[in-house]
């Protein structure tokens, strides 16, 4: 049985294009290194409630969900306000968090203030993340992992929440670069994945400085299917006289 | 009133991490000249039915969506399909459409062949999206426009779909860097938010070659509240000698 997992985005700053977002791609690493896929994505607003309705809906939907950003001391982060809506419960000071940062603070000789003490919220009987990062931990609260925002964080909050998944068998993926044009090549590529129906196959046009080209992707469990299946693209991309390579 | 907009991105190569996501960035940026802003954005798989089941959701629950991907002459490209489903209606060859493609191809000497008559298929009813991408157009259909995924691509279809829709005031907004620890400001930013209950104050921490930062991202419909809020912000810096300046 498939994994499933889903990925909520928190912030305005996301959607307003400021801020780009690198978390996604650095979360499917993370997981294609379990033989484990995101199935869904969902970037919303600062708000508890839009928070609370994506999490209710997605914690629903999925095995497992992580979420990302919200979670610093300032006025406008809700993402545990959201999750502990989203279930029902209150949002309150988490001890295990408290001590961690009364104790990252104590060695910095800094003061514990009421917005750092923020960062230890959480809902109520959730556990942390344990990760490398020293400062605020992210958590755990049913089948949500709640991680920072901040790329470099995100990324070990979420590798420490990954070891609690369960592992499967890592998909065999092989890609093929075509420079041709995608309507050139569409019926051969149908063809090849109509021949490996427990494959599948995607075309992923690009461009560059104005030429087009494509990506053509073969995954599936059967690695000798996955190479059979790109040996007979690159045959058909052989004899049209299209240049390609394995990359 | 808000005119809402929803984002729908298709596509297991964003999914997967494999190919980045720029047009999220782009589509804000299309919106801000309008005064609009995306409210969510969605991620979801290249099927039929997962794509109708988020457009069905995220078409009710905004004024308008976009969506990105999947609608190229390859069999994995199944957003006309799951638009069409979501509606209830066929998918089928769209005339207009056929005559645009046609013309492309005999233009270029080409053969209209069956895969690039795919590019013409789009929900019964639908309109085209006329933009200066000479290939196959994007559709309008009810409240949705389908617009292809190529971020070269993207932007034009899209800005010919912005066009279709009202304007509203454009927002102020001032950023304001602060090379200081997000926890050492957050009370002085809340208490500013608090002043300011009008605007929407954002804090978005950054790090860069190891050293944390914040914006401070002050928005609002009144400039001079936007520029009063962001100067009191400064003070509270200056008075304790953190960095700052506005970006």
């Amino acid at each position: 049985m498939e994994t499933r997992i889903g990925f909520l985005i928190v912030g305005d700053e996301i959607l307003s294009g400021r801020t780009g977002e690198k978390n996604l791609p650095a979360l499917a690493r993370l997981l294609d290194a379990k033989g484990l896929e995101v199935r869904e994505t969902r970037v919303v607003r600062d708000s508890p409630e839009i928070i609370a309705a994506a999490v209710r809906e997605m914690s629903a939907a999925h095995d497992y969900i992580f979420t990302s950003g919200g979670i610093g001391p300032t006025h406008d982060d809700m993402t545990v306000d959201g999750v502990a809506l989203a279930f029902g419960v209150a949002a309150a000071e988490n001890p295990e968090a408290a001590a961690v940062l009364a104790e990252f603070y104590r060695r910095r000789g800094l003061k514990f203030t009421a917005a750092r003490r923020r960062m230890a919220r959480a809902p109520e009987g959730a556990g942390i993340l344990k990760s490398e990062f020293a400062g605020a931990p992210g958590f755990v609260f049913r089948n949500v992992f709640i991680c920072a925002g901040v790329p470099e964080i995100f990324r070990l909050m979420a590798a420490a929440a990954a070891e609690k998944l369960p592992s499967a068998p890592r998909r065999h993926v092989l890609t093929l670069r075509a420079d041709g044009a995608e309507s050139e090549m569409a019926e051969a590529l149908a063809a090849v994945q109509k021949r490996h129906a427990g494959l599948k196959i995607g075309s992923y046009p690009r461009e560059e400085n104005g030429a087009y080209f494509c990506h053509f992707v073969f995954a599936g469990a059967d690695g000798a299917a996955v190479q059979k299946a790109a040996a007979e693209m690159s045959d058909f991309l052989a004899r049209q006289n299209i240049p390609r390579r394995k990359i």
